[in-house]
């Protein structure tokens, strides 16, 4: 096993079925936002699910933990996550269960098919523009920012891919929930679960849990607040819940 | 002063510079939606505002209270009501600060004129359908139902009334946000700013206060949740202080 982790990377626990995830501490390392759409994010018996910026694949491989689903597949654009990914699906057997694409998220219908798949996660780039940017080759832009898809491709494509009724689910900052909303309506995908992120009870939100419906009727569930912290440094009972245990070093 | 109220009407306190509401229990009595909507907006000094949907006026009464604006008007369908509200602006002397018109909010815009105010409040009817109504003409059933003017009436008629950089402020259900974000989007309303208010800290929000801006750019702030009972029968602090007093028999 040991030639699956590379000297540079680490050895991070899932607290789930005992998976762990290789992380590059150079490349996007995953965070509480990942942790929790694997949580919001539901796959049922028999249904297919595509993850999409899939990263190091930290999303499937947790989806895979929780849910009966038939198969998860992760969409990466970065070989190196990719291949990060791809030796962390094996380094848990989970080789049956979840594949990596290495590919463009702008192609993804091309690439999976369209109508193929019950379920689509995402945790985007959720920064606009080029505000603050050095380098946009660079992993952790590409990673952070809009520089190599957009709000608006991952939507379409997650409309193209999902079967009728077929359920859209990200996680994204509340800055833009206006225009998420009006892009998922643009492509079909309706609204219709919503749930806010806290970092404390009496705090503005920073983090916005969203699931979509394709050709769902008008009508959202704006879900209780998902507070983060009892007090410093100490999680609420729901987030020690949803991470499986107490997280070590592995959240943001 | 006597006359100014019928014997079948009750005068409900304001809590603010001593200004009080006639209101008739037959029609529909003002909630706590109107309250927080009336603290939610905000007229500046030389400003004009307009009220749709404005029923006994307490909107533009309390505005008044709160604010340093030009003039207030209120826009009411039925007669009654109109008639109801035009009283209390008398009752308080507030004829030159506050009018109150009689008409269909269809129309609002041929009403007020195009681009002529900088701020437009709505306590709009919350509830889509025919789910539930017995009578169409029914003045509770046209306060509650959109019977008489949709949301997108509303909208569309609020941007015409706007000036450029004007604000919109509404109250409404929180299950209409991903359709209230883009009927205002649509009418290039841009949702800048939005308060979910929940009945206690841990419970799904039952209102949502929203800020537009006319010709805004695409960036919206979700602020901290407005909770409205500490515990069973006493309201939070904030919520106290926005009604000015401890209310005495005129929240919902």
């Amino acid at each position: 096993m040991e030639a699956l982790i590379h000297s540079n990377e680490r050895l991070d626990d899932l607290c789930r079925k005992g998976y762990r995830l290789i992380q590059d501490p150079k490349l996007f390392c995953f965070g509480i936002d990942a942790v929790l759409l694997s949580d919001y994010a539901k796959v049922k018996r028999g249904e297919k699910a595509v993850d999409l910026c899939t990263g190091n694949g930290v999303i499937p491989i947790l989806l895979e933990a929780k849910n009966n689903g038939e198969h998860y597949s992760g969409l990466e654009l970065q070989p190196q996550c990719a291949d990060l990914a791809r030796r962390s699906v094996k380094y848990n057997h989970l080789e049956d269960k979840v594949t990596i694409e290495e590919g463009d998220v702008c192609k993804a219908s091309e690439i999976f098919g369209r109508e193929s798949v019950e379920v689509v996660t995402v945790n985007p780039p959720y920064m606009i523009g080029q505000h603050g940017i050095k380098n946009a080759d660079d992993a952790m832009t590409i990673a952070r920012h809009e520089v190599r898809c957009t709000l608006d491709d991952i939507v379409r494509e997650s409309a193209k891919m999902l079967k009728f009724n077929g359920r859209f689910y990200m996680v994204h900052r509340p800055f833009r929930l206006a225009e998420i909303f009006s892009t998922m309506m643009k492509y079909h995908i309706e609204p219709k679960r919503m749930r806010l992120v806290h970092p404390y009870a009496d705090r503005e939100p920073n983090m916005v849990l969203i699931e979509g419906l394709k050709g769902g009727k008008s009508r959202i569930t704006i879900e209780k607040p998902l507070v983060v912290y009892k007090e410093p440094n100490v999680y609420t009972d729901e987030i020690y819940e949803i991470y499986g245990d107490k997280p070590r070093n592995n959240g943001k």
